[in-house]
């Protein structure tokens, strides 16, 4: 029998797709999946089904599934985050022999990475370890792709791994290497953050729209569709001009029988956490987080919406047009953006990991969830000036905001007024207003920590690192906290 | 020699203060603390120091303190959260014997606690882990002490404890039992959470009223007093009237000499953290986190004031009173309470801690840092309704908002519209306007999940937990996404 050129563990919806994508490609693909209990023949289904008459090898076991494979061997594994992928890697290592690789190719959190890199290659193996986004149609045909682990096996892998990605329009692959260790993984986790920001300042727009403005679904269907056609050309902005025509069996809009109650895999709630880590202000990813969890409180919602009568969705339109929406909606998916590369730079400066930031926009152009034309402004930004401390320094985003600004102002405004929750162009403006103030109100704050708890300050008029206390109540002994962490 | 009723290890400012607290209470008290690399003496300064003349014993090694100390021994460690705990632990592990009581006072992370409480039982001894807020002076003259760890131990230490606590004017001591394991330090890191969007609130009121409504720094001394004779009397509102009345060696307002540049020892992050663990939408708290981090980027905002200039500091007077400034505060304030107590009903179900709400709002009314009279109202609605699902659903706090809304809406309308950056004010509104909205945008989000990733919706006329997949596309599998989490 002639052995397979990569194995594919985990046959839900990505893996299954991805070994479709590696198969069309020209590579020969053994599949394997478990069976879980009560289940059986998941590998049978797949070979008599899409697999049919295809390049497949169908395997039963880890052992079955190593020994289909030519050497050294590739081995992409497709399960659910967390322990299985520790399981899976346990089961495969005594089969395996030096030099093989293990690919993992799901949502894996990218500390567990970086303990899994070390962990495989001392076994005299290698481990690459990759963000795969496009969803269900990207696995298929062609996703963005985000490897890193090991750097030594990216030659052993780069031909599949590249050949199944997207394809920018001068052909290169949006599959580029990414860095050692967790880092594939870690800019994974902020794609996927961008991806709550993206996904709730649509939303946000479309309430803006529908509730403030009363537009039906064919006008927002029309909206939508126009917007597509501009600066806010994207994949998701796309996909929501469709999914706001769709009917539902009875004719009527099929949005309208979905329930308001917003799910989530955690991968956004791990942007935040590393946020936190590398004490970067990423608020507007916080903020669709956030606002995911709160729809999922549909009790307290529906006792709060009774105590308080606060929806005024049938009052007189907002005072503001649907160009200033749009506006709005583009100055904070900057602020968005700005904020998720920042952190990218803080994590990379952090692990050592040399993210460049260019290439990562670049090879999210196409294929993945966030796709859209200004992906190529970032990596023009980062061309123009490699050091970049913040995106909103880049003369492209200064002039875009600077434009959208009065109309953003004016929609949040608005919006606070007449109660249509929006915290994600709001927290965007404020992270920008708190950004651009010379004088922050954190003086105050200062002075209350060191009122409280000698916590000390800096001054203006000293130089940074110099620190003081005010005895401000007069009482208290001579200590001063010994613990100040900026 | 007498013995000593209690031990204390770590003479910083806490510690230190803490242990003359006890002995003012009548309790004779032993001390140790190391001398770190280049230091000497710490024990002999305090004792020929402040400790002068009174009933404390100075000890020069753990094991010293250890036989200085009546059976069954107690001893509070005051040392920097982390890994000095657990090496102070070990070291006084084999000087004590079955049914000593190791006390933890400082800021520890309560999933160490948890860990800790089993180590230290298994090895025959009890752990009291206690949060402690007042800062310096609280610690001297009267803190408010959550503890929690091992119930067995609580009656031998509640005689001390609560003598040093403060007490409410009924006696009663702001020091009560929270719960097992890592109750008692859970607390106060929501506690914490809270102190940080009370800081933040008052901090953006203060710009409000000085960058928006131009007053000097009299007016705002006047301003603050006055509030702090009202339904927003607290500590923080009245060391804020303190702060800004203070004046520097020339003369002029101190607080224009202290950088801009908050600090903070994670406590605040820690309460985020466990939001985005416990599903919480912490946001208010969350937003007052990232300001101080975002005040902290010092070079990045003098950068963008310098690009954007967006400063309005100078233009006319913003649109609100100062009374409307107060309203938002206070509305805010509430939201941000709810938020913190939602976040200890949520943990508390999660660790089986049977956490009674209304004893902790209690036991912060006098002694920390949040102490103020609203606490009370607090306590009173739990007392009303034990099983209340979320604070906004009492009558008080929904007649308060209610009437505090059209100036809240108001206050973030205009700050937004002048570029005064106020993201707790603004937050808190958005979570109020989605808690109170029947029809939230995550039916969007879904539709757009479920467009992407097959990663299924709910619908309104069916039953909740059936779910329903649409083939977008008309193409792909029959799979849909096995891993559905709410």
């Amino acid at each position: 029998m002639e052995l397979a050129d990569i194995g594919m563990i985990g046959l839900a919806v990505m893996g299954e797709n991805l070994a479709m994508n590696m198969e069309s490609k020209g590579f020969r693909v053994a599949v394997y999946n478990r069976n879980a209990p009560g289940e059986e023949g998941v590998v049978e289904r797949f070979m008599t089904g899409r697999a049919a008459g295809r390049n497949f090898i169908g395997t039963h076991t880890i052992e079955e599934l190593v020994s289909s494979l030519k050497m050294p061997r590739k081995i992409m594994m497709m399960v659910r985050a967390g322990d299985p992928v520790d399981d899976v890697i346990s089961q495969l290592v005594p089969f395996l022999t030096l030099g093989d690789v293990i690919i993992d190719g799901g949502n894996s959190d990218f500390h567990d990475t970086e303990r899994r890199v070390k962990q495989v290659e001392d076994n005299g193996l290698w481990y690459i370890s990759t963000g795969i986004s496009g969803g269900e149609v990207g696995a298929l045909t062609g996703p963005s792709i985000m490897p890193g682990g090991s750097p030594e096996a990216w030659p052993m892998v780069s031909d599949i791994l590249q050949a199944i990605a997207a394809k920018l329009d001068d052909g290169t692959p949006c599959c580029q290497w990414i860095g050692r260790g967790g880092a594939g993984h870690f800019v994974k986790t902020v794609h996927n953050g961008i991806e709550y920001g993206d996904m709730q300042l649509i939303a946000e727009a479309y309430s803006l729209l529908r509730h403030g403005l009363h537009m039906n679904l064919n006008q927002l269907v029309d909206t939508f569709s126009e917007w597509n056609k501009g600066e806010l050309e994207s994949y998701l902005i796309e996909i929501t001009a469709r999914i706001l025509g769709v009917k539902d069996a009875d004719g009527s809009p099929l949005i309208d029988h979905i329930l308001d109650v917003a799910g989530q895999k955690g991968t956004g709630k791990w942007a935040v956490m590393t946020a936190l880590d590398e004490s970067d202000p990423l608020t507007l990813i916080t903020e669709a987080v956030y606002a995911r969890l709160l729809s999922a409180l549909y009790a307290e919602r529906t006792e709060a919406s009774r105590l308080y009568a606060t929806d005024q969705t049938e009052a007189t339109p907002l005072a503001v047009t649907p160009e200033e929406v749009r506006q709005a909606l583009y100055a904070a998916k900057l602020i968005s953006y700005a904020q998720g590369f920042s952190l990218i730079i803080r994590a990379s400066n952090r692990y050592q990991w040399e993210l460049d930031c260019g290439t990562i926009a670049k090879i999210w152009r196409k294929g993945c969830i966030i796709r859209s034309v200004f992906l190529q402004k970032i990596t023009d930004a980062y061309a123009t000036n490699k050091g970049l401390e913040n995106l909103l320094f880049d003369t492209f985003f200064r002039e875009k905001i600077s434009a959208c600004l009065p109309a953003w102002r004016k929609v949040v405004s608005q919006a606070a007024l007449r109660g249509i929750a929006v915290p994600g162009m709001s927290s965007g403006l404020s992270y920008f207003d708190g950004l651009c103030t010379l004088h922050s109100v954190a003086n105050l704050i200062q002075a209350q920590r060191d009122f409280f708890g000698a916590h000390l300050y800096e001054r203006t008029d000293q130089p940074q690192g110099t620190f003081f206390h005010t005895d401000w109540n007069g009482v208290g002994s001579e200590n001063v906290s010994t613990v100040y962490n900026r």
